[in-house]
């Protein structure tokens, strides 16, 4: 069974049927079911269509493009189509347009200019949902809801009077006295004392910098307020078609949105990815955040909802893909637990913001590459259908925690460095997995990590009591643990922890950081193995001094010259490891592949450099990212390639881009139920 | 005859009399004589003493100066003095002050602080035009009016309340319904549909990218609504004082206002130039100006209004001019068509906002080195007067549509690059025509093609069917057309015409385009020819296909080495050029003199490399841009110099930054009456 | 006698009790005394907590915290804690908030949110100032006043109406009326003229460049605002607490205030320094520092009142110091003239926006590498207390004039050059002193120069016709003066003065300049002294002729190549330098060394390069910047070190940071009474 009852992987795009003329509808359907489409989806940008007046509603247009996609096999995704709202309701509401820091209230003409704190907004929304959810429940053609777009694309947060009320509201709940808050604020640091709540504002531009804690409360605020928007849509849904999947479209690893929280409102976890072809290890970052997308579904496949085609039109200079580097990266969703490949958008767009977007269907029309790359896709994912429902397996886990992110990021002017960039520390600890083609979950901080080898945090900046607590009982009972520098630190209030540095993990690290030599920009340490291995470090380096830990690196030069920089402590069962600074991806590969290997975790497989193995359920998926063609050993010394229906003997040549999906040969493909 | 009723070229500058006592303005004449003055701009900035209190006019002063100078005989560009308001106007009606985007009002305290739809600001405007051209429409000294100057210098739009409904006002001329304009618009795309026009406003801040065809029109609206300030003023002063030429300093191609609407309503184009003295190439995009300001006369000889005596004051670094490079570069604009040398400004200030510009009087004052070249000047335009009314001629057109620059540049974070500069690839392709010494025009997108043999469009990104039409009959009836990349794209709503790239221009150029690959910044592409002459390209590449064209010269590395990179249509009895890339200047160089010399377009004349050549009626102007002497042959065999007054014989040899204007010797000079 | 009752040199930092339970104020108190701490600050940031609700005060909090002190010995200096207002403040009064040159309301929730012109914000500091006066006056920890903290650091100016008003009441106060502020301000320039003062406003935001003297005015009002908040509350200590010493934390050579106004307003000249541990020659701008701020004491011992016992928290990357950069540093500033080195701060914050500021007491507690810093650093300065009153002397002056800095700077993009910085040039200069060990006084402009033999004015480009007179005369009776490229050109109101450059100096130089040829950024000219001395030019270039001045070096390629560069003119008993571009660090060496041996300028003693030698009475210090030992002769042939208390020999060898402190042995120290 799928993520929706459409059988087989999904196959699509959004489709907006309101940018044509009903005869090109017509033509569309012809041409989706031509191409293999089995998903679309539709009503995204419709409200200003479905409520042309404030209450007045007209959905028989969209019923017909609906009923004319499922006359072609065509499912849908339905939208609450509540992303943008039109004109008139921001004429009549203009209190409900955004406001920035400074004070300026963003005006319509683009799109999600919406306070997500606004009453009006919210009632709107949900109103919308109401009448589409009524009139489409019983649709044969419905697969999936699709709430809003891409939350937080554009407005992240609000500093209107609306919002600053709504978060005082928030504020009272978690800290339900202002004694309670001005304790974890920390306002007796410069006599920022509030005697109530009512004193309490948004941390709008202020003559120098503010409170951190409020600044880490406001991005909890604002994941959470933009998070109601959402939640009071599913509500409708899930009381009115309930049973039907729902899901909003995330945007990979977004900094600004708490998606362990918005995850768990989920049915279906979603992600719009748009690697750039002129990033030569786009693919890397993205099999990041397509682990992220499984994680955050507990394991379950996810829904690639949108991804270009070709080029995309917001970058400085937007090159499209190739033919070969389009079928890599779609499959590669596959591979990474994704159930449907779907695009952004099914038509080009002869008008509008978005008209040099690449689309399924060129502006040429059908005699273009782009048509018979769209044909192609719908082939390959017809052979892969038997993947479908499957899952993957790690024994390492990176621990992504939002609260930490932000702590770390948000307030970064006032830390020791303001270039610590977590995502881009994750990124390079994940680089050294892929590498070596070893599997990893993402985990919450709260996560049980009783399940992994080895839990990597490459930045946990705050650290709560309860996470310290969890992570040294979990390496006490035989667990690797690694962290990188500034880790440990802050508590949920970015209080610091008690004593030396890193205060929550100091006594699990055994070390002590005397104090902070941040690296510049551009500017790196040199690094000693005890067996003489040199690498280089960047962004950071501690003074730090070893009390159980032993040195597994040290500084090879500068004023902390000998001193220790990478340390594994044996603590219980288990061991911990630090690393003081972020080694390039040589010093990563050495450092975090002997920790792994202690843990006794096992990669995927044996493939040359530049390839990447995954496996799902019984399916091994072989990816060919070199530009030179590349032999691969199947294991087992035959398989069938789904994708080219070969019976594949003991090695395999793959060229440039090639991708192969394994089924142990000749058994029937299974599939996880 | 030439621009004026005064004979013979012009020469003089601005003179601001309310800046110095009355003792003064008496040296001030005396110095204009001696040094050849025959004409200054007086009362750009004189709204505030002229009309000290609301409704209080106090003309006397300025009457006196005007009388002094024509004493000395000496006349006046005389302005309507309605460049900045007063600051009583200001805080009467501080809802005529401009806003940004952003919604800030912006204060007075430096110039042009108004909106332009403001109806007070045009009121008063024409109050003060209308006393100033009823005293002075008949003095003897009244050669020309000057209205305002510089408009969009610092305002070129305003985002008020008052603006707003201005802009809805036009675009309910422009589109007579509101569905029309939804459909031009394109709001369909992220909901954006109006339901009325007074839903409608400037594209002020907004969350995201907004409306492309909003920001179209809204530069077409803000064009409009500062010539709607000019022409109030233009109609007071052909009412009052007709017969008088009326012009408003130009500010070279500047990109905000559209430049064929202002000029028709112009007597006499006037520029203001400030080449940078550190460009080493900064005469070839002056020479590209001037020609620019001959073709918006329609050929007519115009006028140099502004040009520094040496330094500026508002660019980072200020560089003076040496006095060779002064005088080649000021004689450069006679040898392309001005009638007049005029400067800001005439007596250094000592005071204000540019005290430290360069003026005709240096701080110093006539013991300087800065009054003798003034001296000089004013003998070198004194010797040219015969060449007063001129014209050149031209058989190459350059096709420049502000519609289609602003098209191409106000959405360009949404287009496949964001670094396609209009004025910079006009610039590069003119670059080729400069240095091959052959004479171009300008032209708008809709003039009559027939008188020349070939017409250039470095970048029409928008094309108009009516356009495109015009450029397919032109090549039919045997011209030659050749384009850019990105061009012949969209309609004059910012649609894409249908079908494969280029739209409008896919049949004359007998190609078509896959996609776009354009370039990053500082990246460039490898090109070679059939016969193996090889250049790069920079900005843009595109995968190319060739259907009824020829290739001239293919990409040789990336990833569209091997294809089509630079084309050739035969067309009819013409043919059609299509650039994929921009050239490097021996690029261009090769291509485009191939093109023009298939077109049987020939240079002016032959000269060393650096050496300029321009045709003005019967005489040759002959500059040497170069840092070393160069040898140029005398057509004919002799000539006499208007500058020196020598009789020349085969050759003369030409200093560093030496001019030459030679007429045919011994006739007596023609001038076009 | 010190700079206040306490013995010796003064020793502690900022202390936040409210950020501690009342259990860790005895541990504190006890370790102060175990460090030797005798002074702290205390209460800058209290406000919120002395004052929870309007008009009601509770300091029982503040005194326990201030007999805890006095009990174990340590005295304080007591901030009126008015640095900040509460929230309830702000909510009460919003008009009390500062406004940006943009119109943005700045909000609560930094430090320093007030505009300077309020009177409700003025109120309620002083009457604060006015419980905490009157409760403390008497009290014998009671050593010194604190007003406010580092003014200026966030807010220089406010833009809101109430300023305006404030701002037009200067005005009216300096010009009498409004006909003289539109001479002053030359408002004939682009029709600025007002009618009233009532028409005037702040500098706000405009179209484009403004008026300059309006720039200088606001300049001029702003930090006189700023001035009266401090003296509102001086009047209030003086009157309540006669006899106790006031400060205010200066924050180096800062360009927003014009400290010679402030320090004449001061008791106690104090300053907060933070030199940046990266800069390599962070010393040398420190050295400049601590001489402005005993300068501006005239001469009296001088208190550093803050500095980092380690890293700072607010640069991008912030680098520790090592523990002999941190003694190196400390003690520099007392061989600089400081009575007392402070810190900023005692204990390490857990919480708030400068937690990760490095403290005296670091998160760490006692058993870390910084408490034994701490602790060093008291036994130091018991060793140095001798010293304590004594005082350098200097026979150099440099000229620094706030008027003339920021007519040189706020109106920079109007200027030949906005490259133009003139610290960066007073930097330049004062480096070639420091590094030949030869002792500077700053001065202002309208100083009695008398007692130098030399004074030098790196920039100068506001001269008023009295400080040319003064210089003039100081000239002619046998001073040395010099002075750099773009000085004594603009009067009092940023107007020329008449005839050629350098207007008022352009005699006693003996030279005219023609024109402006400043240098773009990072580009340099060659120079050539006449006995073949080669150097390079950096930031400007003038075209200069001599009339009576010799040439010293010329420019040796470019457009001026082989015109005078730097020139000398003998004036009466005296010599005029001038400086046409800004040398090189050999070429200042060169050209300010010879100008100094002529004028008879004595270094303090001869050393390595890298020591620093420091005179305070009968003391002198010898620093070593080096990062090699360095061997000194000690002059005399021998000498008590204070700080090893060892007696010296012929020589001394230093290591690298190793400081000694040299009394004349074996006679007693002396102090300055």
């Amino acid at each position: 069974m799928g993520i929706t009852r459409v059988p087989g992987l999904l196959y699509g795009g959004d489709y907006n049927p309101e940018q044509w003329p009903e005869h090109v509808w017509a033509e569309d359907a012809r041409l989706m079911a031509e191409a293999g489409v089995n998903l679309v989806t539709v009503g995204v940008f419709s409200w200003a269509r479905l409520e042309p007046e404030p209450g007045v509603y007209r959905l028989d247009g969209l019923a017909r493009v609906v009923d004319l996609l499922w006359e072609h096999g065509v499912a849908v995704d339905l939208a609450t189509a509540t992303a943008s709202p039109p004109a008139w309701f921001v004429r009549e509401h203009p209190e409900a347009l955004p406001v920035t820091a400074d004070g300026v209230r963003l005006e319509f003409g683009s799109r999600q200019h919406y306070c997500p704190s606004s009453p009006v907004f919210r009632a709107a929304t949900v109103a919308l949902a109401e009448q589409v959810a009524t009139r489409f429940a019983g649709h044969p053609a419905l697969a999936m809801w699709h709430i809003s777009n891409e939350y937080g694309d554009h407005i992240t947060e609000c500093f209107c009077e609306v919002s600053a009320a709504d978060f005082r509201r928030w504020l009272a709940e978690r800290y339900g006295d202002v004694e309670t808050l001005n304790h974890a604020w920390g306002t007796d640091f410069w006599s920022q004392r509030y005697g109530s709540f009512a004193e309490v504002e948004p941390p709008r531009t202020a003559p120098g910098p503010g409170n951190p804690t409020q600044a880490l409360d406001w991005r909890r605020f604002s994941s959470d307020a933009l998070l109601a928007c959402y939640q009071a849509e599913k509500d409708v849904l899930d009381r009115l078609s309930p049973g039907v999947p729902v899901t909003t479209n995330f945007m990979s690893m977004m900094k600004h949105l708490d998606y362990w929280a918005w995850a768990a409102r989920e049915d279906v976890v979603s992600d719009d990815a748009y690697p750039d072809p002129a990033d030569p290890n786009a693919h890397i970052t993205a099999a990041m955040n397509y682990d992220l997308m499984r994680s955050l579904g507990g394991g379950k496949p996810w829904l690639l909802l949108e991804q270009a085609p070709s080029a995309v039109s917001w970058r400085d200079v937007n090159i499209p893909k190739t033919d070969a580097q389009y079928r890599l990266w779609s499959l590669q969703t596959v591979a990474r637990g994704a159930d449907g490949v779907m695009h952004f958008q099914w038509r080009a767009s002869r008008a509008g913001a978005e008209k040099w977007h690449s689309a399924m269907l060129p502006h040429a029309g059908t005699a273009s590459r782009g048509w018979r790359r769209t044909l192609r896709m719908g082939a390959d994912l017809k052979a892969l259908a038997p993947v479908a429902g499957s899952r993957g397996t790690a024994k390492v886990a990176i621990m992504l925690d939002w609260d930490s992110w932000w702590a770390a990021e948000f307030d970064a002017e006032q830390h020791p460095s303001n270039l610590v960039r977590v995502r881009e520390l994750i990124r390079a600890w994940y680089g050294a997995l892929w590498a070596a083609n070893i599997a990893c979950d993402f985990v919450p901080a709260d996560a049980d990590l009783g399940g992994y080898r080895a839990v990597l945090a490459p930045n946990l900046y705050l650290a709560t009591a309860a996470t310290a607590a969890s992570v040294t009982s979990y390496v006490d009972a035989g667990g690797t643990f690694a962290t990188g520098f500034f880790s440990g630190l802050v508590d949920e209030h970015d209080h610091l922890h008690d004593g030396a540095y890193p205060g929550a993990f100091r006594d699990l690290l055994g070390v002590t950081v005397d104090e902070f030599w941040p690296l510049h920009d551009g500017e790196h340490v040199g690094l000693r193995t005890a067996d003489g291995e040199e690498f280089t470090g960047g962004v950071w380096r501690d003074h730090l001094d070893t009390t159980t830990a032993e040195t597994i690196a040290s500084y090879a030069d500068g004023p902390l010259d000998g001193r220790p920089a990478v340390t594994r402590n044996a603590f219980g069962a288990g061991a911990a490891w630090y690393l003081s600074t972020l080694p390039d991806a040589a010093g990563l590969a050495g450092v975090l592949g002997r920790a792994l290997r202690e843990a006794g975790v096992e990669p995927v497989g044996a493939a040359p450099a530049g390839v990447e193995l995954c496996r799902r359920g019984g399916y091994l998926f072989v990816l060919n990212h070199g530009d030179r063609p590349a032999e691969f050993t199947v294991p087992g010394g035959r398989a069938l390639d789904l994708l080219s229906g070969e019976q594949l003997g003991d090695r395999v040549l793959l060229g440039p881009a090639e991708v192969r999906c394994l089924a142990p040969a000749p058994s029937t493909t299974e599939t996880t139920p």
